[in-house]
């Protein structure tokens, strides 16, 4: 974990498989033979989680969900019937790695893709399983599904994604896991640094690359909502809550609104994780009751910069019963599991 | 510190006397006599600064000012030039509170007010202290000096005092002390079902009771200052920030602006008080860097409500030197020491 001083450096080596649309490859595409394993409460997860349902995957690859806590050997499936994920018949996620890699060294994280054939996990990439959901199972995609990477605007994504990865992404964890005074001073200016980037990107785009939603998107949102509810305060973040950024708010709640981003937020388990795992950060283990959540509800004018969020394509439908967010967790959220 | 269950309650025993405007009383009104001891983190002793200065008493008590932080045993002298209080010749205010009862069992707290001659702690009974400087020592106020307990709004004030005092003062202590989640929960609520009262009596209201500032004022002043800073974060007082309820965060402001408020606040100090003292919060002492401070300096519209801060008297004139809060721990504090 160590880096320059006592600042924070994220651990980057993954699994790194892919799986491809090549018949030939190790891991070719196939439906119903891969298995996201995922957590409402993680950042990096919740991107695999919304991107299958814009693209419509649901019914080619599976999704078991691990509770929002975990120790510190694996994330668990506690939250299924006698806590063991119905399909893959283990209790802890680190089993599928053990599967994989015998005596596995490094951190068990979420988002993975399990093999459901061997039980094996194939890839924990997130990076690359977004990417690859959105270029390699094109044939399974649903009617109407958006291009997430498109050709001519790769180039540009990748310079956002980049400086988003770095710098907002990661960047709030640098703040909260900071050693010091003065690595959590240098995080924070780094951080606000990049806020205002995208906070004067976002007056005169309604989207962060083109006209229509792309994965820089989702990437950004992910970070965003979960702003206020926890890096502002657990993460000391706090120069200003995101919803005294205007641009960033009105894009965040645009988003919000948006099928496929806000119904896939789970307040309730995403202020779990933080306050309840990060012990060295809040020893007593309490949640904050706040921030009131229904400020998402609030109007947005972001329409008025044109742009459509699915472009040529349309918004995904009806979500899986087994897949939806209690209307206790977000308040936007109706039974149907849609955000209204 | 238990009190039902895991609820925090804050010791309420206090050294009792008080200095009384009378000749044959154990401790009579006496200018040069006593000395005010302080420190700017504390909301407590924050009153007793704010309303030393807006009746002009600096020249008949004087005041001596710990350092932000203190360890189990005492606040300290620590900014003084060798650590020493300059008229009492101790480090630890705990050497007043010995000299005034050998072995004293509770906790050291400021405000106290300590006889010069005998080094003794007179009283730290911080509610009595400021009803006293106005009602006891009226023979040295300043020309001009307001009216703080008017006798015909005493009965309102004893109420709203007294909810602002268990609900608000205390009841942000209430969520950051809170030993479970189920004390927290409750403490929570209540805090926000006062500040929600207070919204909806300032929304009509241009101060607290009456047409012009009083003690009322004062004593919520000193909790909301800290709310962004502190509170809201590091105490969980967290469904909104000051800046999000608009009669509270304008009646803020217009107080932050009034000559004797905001040039009474520190927030360097502030925060340095609360994040380094409260390890148990707060493990690594790291300081957030937010709140963005400007926002104090944001017009008010509270002067359409009416009255007059100082009714029929004048604002406090300049700040002794040695009293200033530095421009760097105040936005809108000048070299004057002045809230510009």
């Amino acid at each position: 974990m160590a880096g320059e001083g006592k600042a924070y450096t994220r651990d980057t080596q993954y699994i790194e498989d892919r799986i491809l649309d090549d018949p030939d490859a190790r891991w070719p595409v196939e439906p119903g033979r891969y298995r996201l394993v995922a957590a409402r409460a993680c950042p990096w997860a919740n991107r695999a989680i919304i991107v299958r349902r814009l693209l419509g995957l649901e019914d080619v690859i599976s999704m078991g969900l691990c509770g929002p806590t975990h120790d510190e050997n694996s994330w668990t499936f506690d939250l299924d019937p006698g806590g063991l994920d119905p399909v893959l018949r283990i209790p802890r996620l680190k089993d599928a790695y053990e599967a994989r890699l015998p005596g596995y060294p490094r951190g068990i994280t979420v988002p993975a893709i399990v093999d459901e054939r061997s039980g094996e996990v194939v890839t924990n990439d997130f990076a690359q399983i977004t990417e690859d959901f959105a270029t390699q199972w094109t044939r399974h995609h649903r009617a109407g599904a958006p291009d997430l990477w498109p050709q001519e605007l790769r180039e540009e994504m990748d310079a956002v994604n980049k400086r988003v990865y770095t710098e907002v992404n990661n960047g709030v964890y640098r703040c909260g896991f900071a050693g010091d005074q003065q690595a959590y001073d240098a995080a924070y200016e780094r951080l606000f640094t990049a806020l205002d980037w995208l906070e004067e990107r976002l007056a005169t785009r309604r989207y962060l690359v083109g006209d229509a939603i792309t994965e820089s998107d989702v990437r950004l949102f992910t970070t965003l909502a979960r702003f206020d509810a926890v890096y502002h305060g657990h993460f000391k973040c706090n120069r200003r809550k995101l919803t005294e950024m205007p641009n960033l708010w009105g894009y965040a709640r645009d988003l919000f609104t948006t099928p496929g981003f806000g119904d896939t937020i789970d307040f309730t388990q995403i202020k779990q994780h933080y306050y309840l795992v990060h012990r060295d950060l809040n020893p007593k283990g309490i949640i904050p009751d706040g921030p009131d959540l229904s400020v998402w509800a609030e109007p947005h004018d972001r329409a008025r910069l044109g742009g459509t969020p699915f472009g040529d394509g349309t918004a995904p439908g009806a979500i899986p019963e087994a897949e939806r967010v209690p209307t206790s967790a977000n308040p936007l959220v109706g039974t149907d599991g849609l955000v209204h």
